[in-house]
Parts: structure tokens; sequence; C-alpha cells
């Protein structure tokens, strides 16, 4: 299963151990500092203001009252983040999200912030901010704002990519669809059909830690912020853009980060701190409430998606296609785009054709949640599959095997594949003893499959060896999963000296070049490839050095396991030099050794995985159990196994939650009802089985270890695995997720009122 | 007076602009974070227990009441500090002098230390610290230590550098001489001979900002050390060594610094934070009060001068010799070492030779001063020279330019000098108004000359170009004068682009690679050298970009005025691309751009100052006022010369607290009677008129914009250029600095009195 020359045959050294993490006993012990934990000398408490309705134009903001408390050393509203975007779509709606401008499009919406001495004299001056609203109709359900009866968000917006340029505007902004071969065909040769709708509602990532910043604007236009980001590079270039600096002028450091999952790939307060930083002349700490990250941060998508599938009776698809409508909050998104992409990409399809739609509702703007998108699609194609095997009378994974992409397939959303893993993860499983134990009354057994892109982009890496030879590594991808340790172990491996000669650091945006952000499962795969290739660099140095110091040609010098060595019979009597031994005479030779990478990582390899689970479900309650879970995933190469598993068992989880409890609950008047972990219910340990995983190692041949993104497929399956289990065990198909008891209990009651029917 | 063909014929865009300081406004505006301005979750106070003996064996600490203190969460002794440094004999002493091993050696020198909860308990604490002292008999006094009578520090040292190995122990460590010629031969010529002997007091270089930090060590074996500091680098080295870590393990961030001048060159407290962190497992914040700051950082030498200088009739100097004896403190220096390299090295000397003692004594261990041990040497040998001058019947100006050293001068050091600036500085001094202005009755006008070596060492430098085109400029020599600015100047020069386009920051130690700490007016030299490399290799790969934008040659393509330019007639058509438009497009054309270099900054140019300074005695009371005084001096090229003008003016308003006022008293217990501002006298404004500078530029053929070091030469010259004038007013020749108003009043008693003679 070695598909990459330059990766097989190497023995790995450091890569695919399994060392403590560096930043573990910090976080254990409660020393690591997150977002909240840095102060300044002279920081005031930023609060905001935020809209109670889902929708109204904001007619006029008095901020007197405020201004005149004593302690309150700034107010801002829309008026002082002044619209600089220069018709730049995308980051006029990140501005607008930061502050209402004309209209509060949902519940939690800012729209004004003050700066206040404490926290209590913060909280008296927005109750001392009027806000005069007209109130609007709203519409929060992703169907419901579809109807040409829905309130219309934004009437400037007509949707994009129809045939035709639509007369009327629309809360739908952009139709796109993948696909080829001819549906109609691949269905007439059908010999079943099975054709269902689904919904999701919408759910929170759920970081433990909220958002948090430290701003500190200065008169002379220089500014820095300390954040909880997964992208302190995106976040500077997104602030300087809106507070109108150049980016090398605003120095963001990024703090640990207690989860992100995508919600922290987007700014929310920290344009607003900056702001009131600037009108204030003094740092800003903003951290947001629990009952803020819910009302106001980013959720991922609510869905509605119809399926259609048909097969012969051998068992082969012949035609597929899906409708997705995926909820945006009150921006253009592209959430469908990527769901219809990922929707059948586990199939090798002679016929597929996938429609997107995107949906303004009001709703806060929806951000990305580990693979976005993709679960909520794989949640209805993988029902929908597991039903059409059931209805051919095949395993549900043979059929899945018979179906599975291959090297060479083309891709339902275009590319043709190169070596990929869905056939091994399908094989494994099958394989899995997992799948062949025993079940009990109520219980049933699921499994599905999930599908990611991964994602390269922009990458930096400075690595600079000290004259002890210890070796800092400087990466500029925020670690969110352990990445830290990941890319030690990478320019262990590659200089060939001990990890624990390693430290890694995540460097401020002054302090290295522009870097993505960790997000895209990208980390690990772009920092690695980046640290090869820095590692590399500086190794050239060391045998250059090493030639100096023999003073004979570097041609003459290769670099074997952490050693200068002199190539040749001539240079028998010259002793290897390690790095240490090189690098304590750098002063000597030159000055400090270092190497350096700036790249774009192109060729992030796709991922597939496979789960199965099994769940007990209460028919008198609808209440369920998680009784065994199992993940099934290719990670290309894992350099730290233990944290790919980490990795796999936390989309796992995840999904638990998603697919069981988590939902936002809005009531007719477009407010979120539950927003704190009392109401918004996650999973708990005692929810959560202890996760099993496989890892599988198919080789991105893009990569020089051949790495793959292993972050969010994870999360892909788990919906689906779920609800085919629950389906298997309350004898109904669950069509709406999550599977909360009282859904569960209405199912099976309609069931068996016999008003249940395919 | 342009020596370098590459600097010849530049027109300077930005170099020598001057533009507002990029840390100005935060400094002002009390925004700008110092060591005590930084602070971690759950930190503890650190305080020092320090000897009140200037000499005591430790027989006994008892740390046990300490401990069992409510709210003390460590006790540290020199236990806790194990011997880590393996023979290095200097970080052994580094780490005696942290925390006293055997025996206390200095009124102030650190036995224990606590961290608490809070600043009270940790006082508490050092009281019921129990220190069982032998009380030895100690010494303080120079020539007194070097008395065959006088109590040994160490009865280990034999004075090394004699020409037979010493029988018996000494406090002097260590002899050396410099010099050339035949001294006998040279005095037997000459027709006048002036012979004297010259005392200086120990000063404190009187930085504002006290030492300070926060150490934050972690069960895992790494730390964070945040830290007012000149080089952050050497002192993660330090610290590392002391506490058995691989310097990549600690990460040390300078914070920015209340004034240096040499005594943040050490680790004093640092060691001991990390080691009161790890015992207490908790970050430890320790700053010095202003009383521990004079007691137990790193004064200067206090010095005994012997200077013999011969002279012809027509003013050629025939021969010339000096013994100098410097005070170390308690441990070994080279501090005579480098009074002796410098005390001649102005002239062109047939006959030369300088010897130096380098004298123990119970007092804190000597740390640099700005330009360290030369301004004692100079006061000797400029007022031996005066006063030669005098005797010949030659105006003191013409007269050292009759023997002003050149280009192609043996220096009395050693080396041979290359192009030079000590002539031109004197002939702008005779050339100066302020040489030709009248006096009144009791004012006297003295000049003087310094040399300073200049050092280069190593240095690393990170230029990143954003996506907006701004530039992040990542340097590792910590900013004490403004070198921010200065080399944000020399990347917009090399870069063709804007000033303001460009920010410097001082990056962190895991975030660059080492750096040499500020220190032998590196800073701007050596890191701007390694900037403009750096610029270099990022405008490669503009110019590579720019080719692959256009699909030409790299060759083709040229770096002018901040654009790629196509070359060639066959491009005509083909508009020059920008900085920013290559930058703006990188994400596509290979990823962020950026330039590094790491280099060792070898050639920084020595470099020569003439001061001119009226001064008026009261002749009643023996006060003084600074009437007047002109600082002329050679920058090389200077980059932004109102930092230039302030280092200049800094050192000679240092030079004058030095001279007239500053010096340590001891009391006949040793003890320190004067730490604090209060009793140790630095100047105030209304001590100092405006001094007036000139820069001369004569540039280092070494550097590619002619750069020299500016910051220490200009403490070189005011020590004796005051005495000078102080003599010329009061008509007695002064020998014993400071010039304090009783020791002038004395001197000019004695004259009265007859019993002052030559």
């Amino acid at each position: 299963m070695n598909f990459d020359p330059r990766y097989s045959g190497r023995n790995f050294t450091s890569v695919g151990t399994r060392p403590l993490r560096p930043d573990g006993v910090d976080k254990v012990t409660g020393r690591a500092r997150y977002g909240a934990d840095f102060n300044m000398a002279g920081q005031l408490v930023g609060r905001v203001l935020r809209s109670p309705h889902a929708h109204a134009t904001i007619r006029r903001i008095d901020t007197s009252k405020a201004e005149k408390l004593a302690g309150v050393k700034a107010v801002i509203t829309a008026a002082d983040l002044p619209d600089l975007t220069d018709g730049d779509a995308a980051m006029y709606d990140i501005l607008d999200n930061c502050m209402a401008r004309e209209k509060a499009l949902y519940d939690g919406h800012a729209v004004a912030a003050v700066a206040a001495v404490d926290a209590r004299t913060a909280r008296q001056a927005l109750k001392l901010i009027e806000v005069d609203y007209e109130v609007l109709p709203h519409v929060t359900d992703v169907d419901e704002a579809m109807k040409h009866t829905a309130p219309l968000l934004n009437d400037a917006i007509f949707t994009e990519g129809l045939e035709e340029k639509p007369a009327k505007p629309s809360n739908v902004t952009k139709r796109t669809q993948f696909g080829h071969g001819d549906i109609h065909e691949g269905f007439g040769r059908a010999d079943f059909v099975v054709e269902r709708s689904f919904k999701t509602e919408q759910t929170h990532q759920g970081y433990i830690e909220p958002h948090a910043c430290v701003a500190n604007v200065s008169s002379d236009g220089t500014a820095d912020l300390w954040v909880c980001t997964q992208g302190h590079f995106v976040y500077r270039q997104h602030c300087a853009q809106l507070l109108g600096m150049e980016a090398s002028k605003l120095r963001v450091t990024s703090s640990e980060i207690g989860g992100g999952f995508g919600g922290k790939t987007h700014v929310w307060a920290e344009p607003v701190a900056l702001a009131l930083s600037r009108k204030a002349g003094r740092p800003v700490k903003l951290v947001m409430t629990r009952d803020e990250v819910f009302r106001a941060s980013g959720p991922t998508s609510a869905t509605s998606i119809d399926v259609r599938i048909g097969a012969r009776k051998d068992g082969t698809i012949t035609a597929a296609e899906a409708t997705l409508r995926y909820s945006c909050g009150p921006y253009a998104g592209m959430w469908a785009e990527i769901g219809a992409m990922t929707a059948f990409a586990c199939y090798r399809l002679e016929n597929v054709r996938t429609v997107g739609y995107e949906v303004l509702v009001n709703r806060p703007k929806t951000a990305a949640y580990r693979a976005p998108s993709a679960p909520m699609a794989a949640f209805a194609v993988e029902s929908a599959i597991d039903e059409l095997a059931k209805e051919i009378g095949m395993d549900p994974v043979e059929f899945r095997i018979r179906n599975a992409a291959q090297e060479g397939t083309r891709s339902s959303y275009g590319p043709v594949y190169g070596p990929i893993g869905i056939g091994p993860t399908l094989e494994a499983a099958k394989n899995h003893p997992h799948m062949k134990a025993p079940l009990g009354k109520n219980q049933g057994r699921g499994m599905a499959c999930g599908f990611w892109f991964n994602f390269g982009g922009q990458t930096c890496t400075d690595l600079n060896i000290g004259m002890d030879g210890s070796v800092s590594l400087a990466v500029g991808t925020v670690d969110v999963g352990g990445s830290r340790a990941s890319l030690s172990l990478v320019a262990a491996e590659e200089l060939g000296i001990a990890y624990e000669q390693v430290k890694a650091v995540v460097a401020d945006t002054s302090s290295l070049g522009y870097n993505d952000m960790t997000d895209g499962s990208r980390g690990t795969f772009s920092s690695s490839m980046a640290t090869i290739s820095a590692a590399r660099n500086a190794i050239k140095i060391l045998r250059e050095r090493a030639a100096q110091m023999w003073d004979i040609p570097i041609d003459d010098v290769v670099w074997e396991k952490g050693h200068a060595i002199a190539k040749g019979e001539k240079y028998g009597n010259l002793a290897a030099l390690s790095l240490r031994e090189i690098a304590a005479a750098s002063g000597k030779t030159g000055g400090p050794i270092a190497g350096h990478s700036e790249l774009v990582a192109d060729g992030a390899g796709v991922s597939f995985a496979t789960h199965i689970c099994d769940i007990e479900v209460d028919p008198e309650t609808g209440a369920t159990r998680v009784l065994r879970y199992t993940v099934v995933q290719d990670a290309g190469k894992a350099v730290h196994p233990t944290y790919v598993e980490g990795q796999y068992q936390g989309g796992a989880a995840q999904g638990i939650g998603w697919a069981l409890n988590e939902e936002y609950v809005y009531g007719k008047d477009g407010r979120l009802q539950n927003p704190g972990f009392l109401d918004y219910r996650i999973p708990v340990c005692s929810d959560l089985p202890m996760i099993d995983t496989q890892i599988l190692e198919i080789p991105n041949p893009n990569h020089p270890y051949g790495v793959r993104g292993v972050g969010e497929t994870s999360i892909v399956p788990p919906l689906a695995a779920i609800a085919n289990a629950v389906s298997n065990a309350a004898g109904v198909r669950m069509t709406h997720i999550p599977m909360s008891p009282p859904r569960i209990l209405a199912a099976i009651e309609a069931e068996r009122g016999g008003r249940w029917s395919k």
C-alpha cells in the first residue's frame, strides 16, 4: 500500500512514534495561556451590545448616556468601523457581522460596544445605550426561507447560478451543480430506486474556550492583538483590512486554543476590540460569554436534503442525485456547494448530479465545523445507500465496496482520484471484529463512509539551530491538535536527531511569513512539508560547515543520521561530525545555522473513513445509548499516531453529539432558546464509549512522507452511521438530525401507528 | 571622505532621514511593556535575601521557618542551583554571583530567595531565613586589594600573565600588557615628560528600569522567560546552561528596555527566578528594587591608573606608558585589559606600553558600562596629554592633531587601522565655533579624545513580505536606542520602498536564529548588515516571481526603486511591477516571499570622538556648572541621524554625571552607603546644557552602507574633557573622579596652601 516512490522503503525513526505532547503539562496544570489569560497594564473591559431581534432595522443608536457614565472610555457603533472593504463583498459581510450597520440580522447581532474600566461599568453602559429598532418579519428555517413568501434578509440578493437571471430578489444567494453522465438514463436502468428527504438542525462546534482577545492600538497606527484563533495571519489580514491598517503594522499573537473546529477561522469580536482600543487609547480585553458564543459566533448550517439513488439487482449504482439546501445565516456562503461536492465523493458513479442552494436565514453567520457541510450530505446519502442495500438485499458493506471509488475514478465533483483509501477502509471495516459482534434487543448496528478534500495552502517555517545543537522550529499554523509535537518529530526525522532535541513554537505574525490558517486538515500536512523543506535547507548548510571544518569539497560531504560524513577513502581518518559539533563551531564557521521554507503546500491528499456504530434505543422513551464505536480512517502516514487517534476519536465524539442531541432551538420570535451548555447538550464522558480506532496508511504521493490531513474526515460518517444504527435498532428510518429522544419516540410511534411509510 | 567603493556614489533615499520612532508613542504614553509589565495567571512574587556583609563564610542557612510560612511556595539557596558549569570558570562565576555558594563576597550578594503569593509574604519569609555567617575581613579599594596584606577573596587565585608563576595567591587575577617599540629609548629622547597618577570611583549605569523578569518553568522541562535584557539569546544560553536545559527548551522574550548600557548583558536574578519557578511549579515574577540594583547588579570598575608620556619640543610624542588597575568585583574580569588596549588608541606612537591588572574586591561583580573601561583610561591619558601640551606650550588640539593615529597607523593594541576618524574629529573640533567662544571668570574649557573598538558578532534577520506588500522585519538585537526604526530605514532603502511600509520587531529566541546581544555598539551595525543581506535575498525572489508573472528569464529582470523591471527592448510593453503587485500575486506564484540572513558581522569599524566642554567652578564651594558641551564623532554613516545624536548626547550626559558626581561610597564596614538615587547623584535636566553634536561620516569599508557603531564612543572622552576643563577653570590638575564639590574644594585649597604639587 505504498504508492509513493519517495516514501517507499523509508524506515522512519521519529515519525510514527508517540512522545508525550510538549504542551500537555501546561494544559493540564492550568499554566497554558489561552485567549483570556493575557493582560496588559491599563487594560479596559470590552463588552458588546447585541440585538434581541432576529431581524430589525436600526433607526438610531443613542450612546450619549453610556458615554457619560464614569469609567466608560469608549463607546462604538458601526460608525466607528467605516466601510473600507472597497467592493470586497466577503469582507463587507464580515464587517457587517462584526457590527450591524443598517439592520440587525439575527438574535445576538452586535450593534454597539463599550470599553470601560471594569466589567460592571461596561455592563451598566450597555444598558444605557438606546437603540431604536424597527422590528421586521424574520425567517430562521432553511426551507421556509426559500419560499417566495419568506421575508427577505437582503433585497439586493438575486440568486446566482440560475440559467436565467431572476426577476426578483431571494434568500437563495446561489445555486451550484456538480456531476457527470446522464442521471435520467441511469435511473432508467435501475432495478431499485430509493428517494428520501432529510433534515439536519444547526449545531455549534462547542469548543470549550469562548472567543477572547486583547487588542492594543497605539496612536501611531501600530497595534498588537493577542487572540485565540485558528489562524493569526488570517486574523491579521482581516483586522488590518477592516481597520485600514497595513498588515505588518498589526502584530497578532495566537494564544493556546481551547478548541476551534472551524469556529475560529473568522474574525468576530477582534475588529470590535481593536476599534474600541483605538477609540479609548487603551488596551481592551474582550471575552465572549457562552451565551454570546452561541448567539453570535459561527454555528454550522441547518440543512434540508433530498436524495435519490438507483441501483441494479447486482448492486451496481446506476444513478445518484441530491438536492442540498444549506442555511448560511444572513450572509452568502458556499456551504451547499461544499455539501454538493462531497455528497457522493466516496463512490464510483457513471451518472451523478448534485445541486446546492445557499440560503439566507435570520441566524448567526455560518462557519466551518470540521469538514464543513460534509456530515449532513453524508447523513443523507449514506442513509439512502443503506436503505437501497436493504432493498436489494445486499450487505451494506458489500454494497459500498462494490461501488467504492478507486484510483482513477472520476469523482462526483470533478477531479480524478489518485491512490485513495475508501476501498481499504471498507475492507478493514468488513473484517473488523466489531462488525461480527453480537447485538442484543433494541440494539442496532450502523456503518457509513465519509470523504473530505483536505487542503494545503501557504506555509512558512523557520528552523534555527542553537549553538548547543538544540533546534527551534517556528511554525505559523496554530497548534489545535498537537502539531507542535508532530512537526518536531518531522524535523527530528529529517535532521536525524532525537525528538527531544527539537522544540516547536507557533510564531507571531511579525516573526514569520504568512501562513494560511489551521483548517482543511492542513496543519500537519502543510507545515510538515515546510518543515522538511526547511530542514533540508539547513542540512545543506550543515554540510557546508562540515566541509569547511574539514577543508574538503561540500560534494564530498553527505548527511546521515544526524551526522556529516566525509565520503571517500581519502577521508578515512575523518570522524563523522554530529549536528551538535557543527552547531558548536558555527560562530566560527559563518554564524548561526538555519533553514527556512516558504511554500504553497499543493497536493493535500483526499481522505476517507468508514465508521461502525452500535446503538441501543429505549423504545419507551426514545433514549439512545452508544454501545460501541469504531473509526477506520486513512492517515496517509500517521506522524504521531496518538494524535491521529485523538483526531479520529474527537471527530466521532462530536458527530455523536450532533447526531443524537445537539441543535439550535429558535422560538417563534426568532430568538435562540438554548444558548448554553445546560440546554444545548453536547456529549459528556458518560455519553460516550471508548472510541476504537484503526489507522490505515495509504501514502499521499504529493507529500515526502506520505502525510494526508486527518482532522476533519472523522466527523463526516458519524451522523449517517448513527442514523443507520438507530434505524436498525428502532426499526424506523430516521430522517431528521439530531435524533433526540422525542424525535425517535415520535418516529417509533408513527411507525407503530402505521403512519410511517417509505 | 568616502573610502568605500560600494558606498561611494550611493544616493540614499531612506537612510539618513529622521522619521518618528515607532516605539515613541507607546513609551511616552506608558503603554510600552517593560520587564515588570508582564504578568501570568498564578504568578508568585520572588524576592532575594542578600548578604549584609562584604565578606563572610556562609556556615549554614536554615530556611525551615520561611518554608512553613503560609503563602510561601518555594525557598531556594545555592543548593537549588547545583553547579552544572562543567569547568567553565566564567559560567561558574555567574552562577556564584546569582546565588552565593560558600561565601558571600559583597554587601548585597544573594544568599537565598523565596517565591510567595504576595510581596508582603515574601518579605516576611526573607526575615525568617536564618543565615549563619562567619564574617571575614574585606577589602573594597582597588589599591588596597593589591597589597600583600589584603584579605584574599579567593585563595585559589594566582595571578596569571606574570613571567613567573606566583608562589602565593593574590587578589590580582591577571596581568596583561600591550604595546610596541622601546619606551626606554622613547623617554630618553623626550624633552618633556609628564607622569601622574589618577583614580576613578565606581559608578553605576543608572538605567531607569531595574532588572525584572517573569519566569515560568513547566514540569515537562520547558520554560518561558520574559525579561528586560540587552541580549535575550545570551540570557537564554546562560540560563539554560545554569538550569541544565537545552537552549531551545527555553523561550526568552525581551521586553522593552528602560536602559542597559552594559548592565543588562549578564544574568543576575533570572536564573534565580527560573529556579524558584521550577521549585514552586508556578510562574515567578522577580523585580529588583533600586537598592538591589545598586548593591547587586553590575557597576563599572573603580580604577587606579599611572600615566607617563614624553614628547619632544616640536610636539611629537616619543613614548607613552600606562599602568592600569581595575576592580572586577569578586570575580575575574578583563576590564583592565580593555582599558590597557584603549588607553593610547587615539595616537600614532612609536613606543608605547600599557599594563593592566585585574583586581578582586568585595564589591558587586563589575559589568560593562557603555565603552567599558575606556573612559577611565582616557581620563588618565587625556589629562596627561593636556598637561604635556601645556608644558610644551602647544595648543592641546594642535598637539593631539600632530600625534593622531591615521589610516595605516599601528594601534597601541596591535591592529593596523583602516580609514578612521580621529584626525577629522580633531580638525572639526578645532574649527568648531565652540572652541573660539569667550570664557568668563572661573570658567575653563577642556577637550579630549576617545576611542572604541565596536563589535560585530552573530546576527540573524528574517524579512517577510505580506500579501499587501507591507514588510515585517524580525530582528534579534534588542532595541536599546531606536534600532527598530533604523533597521526599517535600511530595509526600505534596500527594497526601494517607503519607510512606512516596513515594521521591525525584536523576535523571541524561539522564532529567530541566535543573535549576540546589543553591546559593543553592534545593534544597528550588525543587524543592518543582516537586514541588507535578507533584503537582497528577498529581492532575488521578487525578481523570480516577476519573471514568472511575465514568463521571461529572471536574468532579464532587474530591481529598481521598489519595482521589478524587464530589461530589454523586446519587453517594451511590460509595465514595471511594484513590490506590492508582486506580493499580491505571491499566493499564486509560489507562496509567501521572504529573505533571511544568518551571518557573523565582521568588520565593525573603530570609532573616534572629540569632545569640548566648558565648566564654571565656584572657588568657594567647589561646585561646578557645565556651561557648554560639544560632541564631534564619526558615525561611519548615520542611518537615523536623530538617534545618532541621541547616542552622542546620552554618552556625554552619562559622562558628565560620572565625571562630576557619581560614585559608590562604601563604609568601613564594607557596606554601600548610597544605594539610591537620592544619595547617588546622577545628572538631572537642570545639571545639563543642551549637548551640541556634530556627526562626521567616514564610511566603514566593511559595511555596505559604511555604518559604524556609535553608542559607546561618546562616553569615552567626557571624564577627561571635563577634568581638563575643571583643571583649567580651577587652576589645579584634577586627578580623582568624580570631581565632586568637596574634592574640587580640597584640590583648590591644597593648591592655595601650596600643598599641591605636580
